[in-house]
């Protein structure tokens, strides 16, 4: 295909595949696409091997990284001090929810002074030294995209980057965001509407997109946000985007490193049972709605904190629920949880990565086929 | 353009023009599209002389009327007794609410005795009899077209639509109210995403689109929610979709009934100037935020009544706010607010109804040759 990002990114297809997978990454890099590596939930050392792992992979084909640099996180990570500080800042009436919850859907509870710290994974990573040291990994790489999925990218990021020749990609869920993204030095803009999963805003994809390409132009724009198919692909096209950006639709995958008991739940779900919650990482992100969410919203939750010692409770405990659930525990299947957007409600097979980018080029084409000939009736 | 809504409904442009103002439905029509007279806020002889000057005014061009049919609405409006049962259920809390934000905003207090009576307007007509009476004016024209906007037809509408010859389109949130609808005698579909203006559920466009199309199929489906461009008239045929239904595009046109400082309101808002209320009907409904909506969402409110008894408390008001507005008053103006999509961000010009229609379908062209190019290159 002919688009602005094909040419620059050196893709056959303008489809970009957000994923923690490293398999997911390469295969649609190999398929013609662009694999983006969300590098957040990594260690430096954990991401050096993933990205190893991925050049061996990909021969030569263009991949990305994805970090997460919040623009505003909880002051106890930034006043340094690292995940003792944190750990600190977390108040023992939501440790003794987390526990509560435990006990109530009759999940084995954990040795609670061992989870604070494995739960405190994730949380680090988000802070701007954390955030430093995974771009730094990166660059060491031969990628060919880094991208920021929360904030603005700091200056430090963007001006490593040009130093390396990498362009740099952020995501945003405003035209106003664009706006500032574009003068902090962003190559590409991902517009990401409400629908989509993980962190979101509100604004839905067919507003954003045509609001942003207008406020950016020349610079390209991603669609992303509920996308999941070729149809979808070329709606998005037609909206003035340059290509899209999908994270959801890879979770279903033959690849993917979705738990199978969590596959199996998003494969029944249909687009209603998402919900924009802040009970994950203490910023709105949507994820299937569950007992987790409904009890997080619910009124004996003590409300979520902010990012990212909502993280710290949340994602190891979220960790083992899912792998508990596996066992058949019925209570961690009720609050079995994954970040994912409305499109859960398309994904209904199981497929190969390969496979979902070779249906959504031939949907596309179709698309394509039917509004030529709505046009020459 | 050759679509399956083109030939059944004798139109040039798969276009459904929604609106209050008979201006705007004729001129519409006129232009190849279909234009369709939103009734609810009619009684039955203004809807009757409503059509009557549209008959006089499209030379016999296809359109339609949508009334308002809920599925479910406070007991107390279909318990009968009509106007009066319904206004001894509004509790004396809401009054005094209502009261103290005309008071609050330095807004003239209007007589509360006689605002009650004329704040009734449009109660009672989403009850089932005040429906049922709009329908038999409806049908009595040469009407193409009757849409109901809430819940499924009744048994009695699809009836007396199919013996007058007319399709009866519904207006539906999820994938299980359209299956729900078609079940029940729907002719055409119309998927509305949550970034709508009015009564609309949580599922964006991108995605619910598709997912009717595919749960309906070979049922048309027009797409609706955030549509204001030709580049979104595209994406949604992309989608499948047989046309597009738009609401909001038409109130910042020449011929809108709405008042000229909201008007101003509506070109100057982003799209992020909209929230989903439950505070001007009982039901959620997207509308322009303002310190009425902020209010009823706040911590002071007694929170929203059910459809249609927070209609009798809030349209009234809401039409003397507005009114109030164009003197200058700025409590008025910070109150002000109207129903209108995400796609508001969209609005920055008035042109008549006839450009926009012309402007669609030339920017509709415009996208459907960048796809092209892309796909060749």
């Amino acid at each position: 295909m002919n688009t602005e990002v094909c040419r620059r990114f050196g893709i056959e297809f303008p489809l970009f595949a957000f994923s923690h997978c490293r398999d997911v990454v390469a295969a649609v890099t190999n398929a013609g696409g662009f694999g983006v590596l969300g590098a957040v939930a990594y260690t430096p050392d954990r991401l050096e091997e993933e990205l190893g792992w991925i050049d061996d992979h990909v021969d030569g084909r263009p991949y990305g990284v994805d970090v997460l640099v919040p623009g505003k996180i909880d002051e106890s990570a930034e006043r340094g001090g690292g995940l003792g500080t944190m750990l600190a800042a977390v108040p023992e009436e939501h440790w003794t929810f987390l526990a509560g919850l435990f006990e109530k859907y009759d999940v084995p509870l954990p040795d609670f002074e061992k989870a604070k710290g494995s739960n405190a994974r994730g949380g680090p990573q988000v802070t701007k030294q954390g955030a430093s040291e995974l771009i730094d990994v990166s660059l060491a790489h031969p990628i060919g995209l880094i991208a920021s999925a929360l904030g603005t990218p700091p200056p430090l990021m963007v001006e490593r980057a040009r130093a390396a020749g990498v362009p740099v990609a952020a995501l945003v869920g405003t035209a106003e965001h664009a706006r500032r993204q574009v003068a902090a030095g962003a190559d590409l803009i991902v517009a990401q509407g409400g629908e989509a999963g993980g962190h979101t805003g509100e604004i839905s994809t067919m507003v954003l997109v045509p609001e942003i390409v207008d406020t950016v132009a020349p610079v390209p724009v991603l669609a992303a946000g509920g996308i999941a198919t070729g149809r979808q692909m070329a709606a998005s096209l037609a909206l003035g985007a340059s290509g899209v950006w999908c994270g959801s639709v890879w979770l279903t995958t033959e690849e993917a490193e979705t738990p199978p008991q969590v596959k199996e739940k998003l494969l029944a779900a249909t687009s209603r049972d998402t919900i924009r919650s802040r009970s994950r990482t203490g910023k709105p992100a949507r994820q299937l709605r569950s007992a987790w969410t409904d009890e997080w919203e619910g009124p004996a939750s003590p409300g979520a904190l902010g990012m990212p010692l909502q993280m710290i409770v949340a994602e190891g405990a979220m960790r083992q629920i899912n792998k508990i659930a596996e066992s058949g525990n019925p209570g961690a299947r009720q609050l079995a949880s994954y970040f994912v957007g409305q499109c859960v409600g398309l994904m209904n097979t199981v497929k190969p990565a390969r496979q979902v980018v070779y249906d959504m080029v031939q949907e596309f084409a179709d698309a394509v086929e039917r509004l030529n000939a709505i046009t020459e009736g």
